[in-house]
């Protein structure tokens, strides 16, 4: 861990903020994942269970087993800490009267001569989530797909998971899932569920949009399905920029990086600031709070990409971040609102320092699904958007078809189609193709 | 052309309605084009001047020739019809005011204990527009595409299309470039413009978004740099479903199905009715109607999507249409607006007999970029909100974080995460992994 001049270490900058050959993919793991999701298109169960005993190691004994029953859900509830339900609640609510806070009514609009225009919004009737396993449960992702998804109307929602070595699924994300009323869990996890959500199986039903995240073979499964479902986007590894001037409190920014960093060895934490001595202190902070942390095998390598870059000026520290475009920005300065129009990309902006990054992955209300590795430019955290889509509602008269009928007829014999030209003038009783 | 019952042709409607192979990608196009996009971001415009000699029949001198200049764009003015000009204008005029109906404002909401949530709104900086070449020019999907972008803000619109033999960009494109206000136009197309615009070379800058529709090449281009930046669909062959009673205008859907099929040899136009009287009319109408026109080596491919497919009741046609998720549905009904909420998949809705397909297509406002093969389930029509994205905001206090720090910390802890738990522990003073 050091300390970068921005006035003098741009080049060395420009290397560590370079996430572009994070994107770059392994020839090998992407013809495994398209050899997967092909295999599923094809043979359905037969192929899911295959992987499952191949990475999960469990053999399932049916394709009824793929499905989570309703007893194994009964029993979740038997077997989590009751404490814990009750943050999930709290939690499960913020989330909820977020996501309610815009509505998106659908809306007609008159024009001239009877003219009728607008756009109907209208939920996807079907969404798939995808939950990670790995060793602990993420509830709380759940609960950031589920309810953006259930706000907006979805009708259905499939959540899949990989199950564990005696063919178990957490009970604390099973419990997440009724709460945030998912409807159906599966037992399946990586590149094989997601292309089960998009093509469907005997068991597991085709949805529309599949969102959450996952690791490579996940991501790239979900770019060979995009067009057959959505997706929600292409994520990578989770990044933290902070920008603090001389007010900041090192204790706590160092905690915040330190978060950052346990999520994942290529995870990026950065501190911009123009301060020199609260530099110093959050290295030391760093290197002091790091010790009693348990993850120390990925810290090890996530604390090599923890930066600290010093710039002149509050401008200079905010351009640079817009240049990284971070998925998650905290602005630990004097007056953080007085920024925000400057803040061009940022998936999620945590204003002040009792703001740390960890109240938004769990419990603010916005979904922690954010976008990652510069894609802040032009994609938004999961949001109910997500879930709608629209319809443009066109509805014309007699009347106006008359009064501009001349203009369509240009453009479409512009354009070379005399189709389109004939469906005007057969309306018109100009003279159309129509030898009647 | 044929009736089809509803009731007895079961599994010949499904095959037809079955565009799932549409979806199928040729694994030799699959490698061409993956080839052409990785030696764009490779090599940048050399491979982009290669390209173009090989598939537009143009050797480009330098560089530079790959923009159009400013003397080119004020020549275009002088080579088009003025009447034609002011068809144009009307139609942008309408597009734009359709797009600016819906506003998308920032908001911030202050809830208890001083915490304040809330999302921004920013417009994507740099958009890519890709307009096909071929034997017309698609002015109206210049319109379509960029000034959605212009509504949203989008600072800087960049166009690329395939130039002629003589190296030139037709003069009704530039001119429509120029009324929506695109600010760069450059000479490539096919996957090569689209590797161009995700990753950007020395003469064409890398956009944020891609939009706009193509051939299979574009498509899988799309598809590939999805994530490099973000794309608006994945777009396949247009379609019409036309919904219809017994008060149909046989001569009107006849050229509604007519102006569909000129397309494309791969269109789909269906008429769905239950008046088997209308659906006679209907075929002798297509028959008369389909000789005079322009296109035949076209339409005699597509005439054979032709269909018309008879219902017993209006909700069985409404169902199928469903089904379908068409592209455009027309309702040629008693009563359209009735059966408006039971719609619920399809791009565009045109409502009534005076509002054939061409005037969505070319004037009423309305984006004419359309999600097609099923994917009206899941995509919506190009529109501001495809140029815009979101940041969430998200204002703890000492207050509150003290109030709820307890919730955080227990799932931060139930998901292994002390790292995450520590950030809050630090601010509340309580036993954190902080020695000081």
């Amino acid at each position: 861990m050091e300390i970068l001049k921005f006035w003098e270490d741009k080049e060395r900058i420009e290397r560590i903020l370079d996430r572009s050959n994070i994107n770059l993919i392994d020839e090998e793991i992407k013809q495994k994942v398209e050899e997967i999701v092909s295999e599923v298109q094809k043979s359905g169960d037969g192929a899911l269970l295959k992987y499952i005993e191949l990475f999960d190691g469990v053999k399932l004994s049916s394709f009824e087993d793929l499905k989570v029953k309703p007893n194994e859900l009964d029993e979740a509830y038997n077997l989590v800490n009751k404490e814990f339900l009750g943050s999930l609640e709290l939690a499960a609510d913020n989330i909820s009267n977020f996501h309610k806070h815009r509505s998106f009514d659908s809306w007609r609009c008159p024009y001239e001569d009877g003219v009728i225009l607008g756009q109907c919004y209208r939920p996807i009737e079907c969404a798939g989530i995808y939950i990670p396993g790995g060793r602990a449960p993420y509830v709380s992702t759940v609960l950031m797909t589920a309810i953006p998804a259930k706000v907006a109307g979805v009708k259905k929602i499939i959540l899949c998971t990989p199950p564990n070595k005696d063919g178990q699924v957490n009970p604390y994300i099973l419990v997440a899932a009724k709460l945030s009323k998912v409807d159906e869990v599966y037992k399946v996890g990586g590149a094989q569920a997601i292309a089960a959500l998009a093509f469907g199986t005997l068991t597991i039903p085709k949805v529309d949009k599949i969102v959450g995240p996952g690791n490579i073979y996940v991501t790239l499964a979900k770019r060979i399905v995009f067009g057959y479902a959505s997706i929600d986007m292409v994520a990578g590894p989770t990044e933290v920029v902070i920008i603090a001037d001389e007010c900041g409190n090192p204790k706590f920014i160092a905690a915040d990086l330190l978060s950052q960093a346990e999520h994942d060895p290529l995870s990026l934490a950065i501190l911009i600031t123009s301060s020199s001595d609260l530099a110093n202190f959050v290295i030391k902070e760093v290197e002091s709070q790091s010790k009693a942390l348990s993850h120390q095998e990925i810290l090890k390598h996530s604390l090599k990409n923890l930066t600290v870059i010093l710039t002149k000026t509050l401008k200079e520290a905010i351009n640079l971040s817009n240049q990284i475009a971070p998925e998650h920005l905290e602005l630990h300065i004097k007056d953080p609102w007085e920024i925000l129009e400057d803040i061009a990309h940022a998936g999620a902006i945590f204003i002040g320092e009792y703001s740390p990054e960890s109240v938004g992955d769990y419990f603010a209300g916005p979904s922690h699904v954010l976008p990652t590795c510069k894609s802040a430019r032009f994609f938004s955290p999961l949001g109910v958007e997500d879930f709608l889509k629209r319809s443009s509602i066109i509805s014309y008269t007699k009347q106006a078809l008359t009064k501009w009928g001349k203009e369509i007829i240009n453009l479409a014999n512009l354009e070379g189609f005399d189709a389109h030209a004939n469906a005007v003038k057969v309306r018109l009783n100009e003279e159309a193709t129509n030898p009647a």
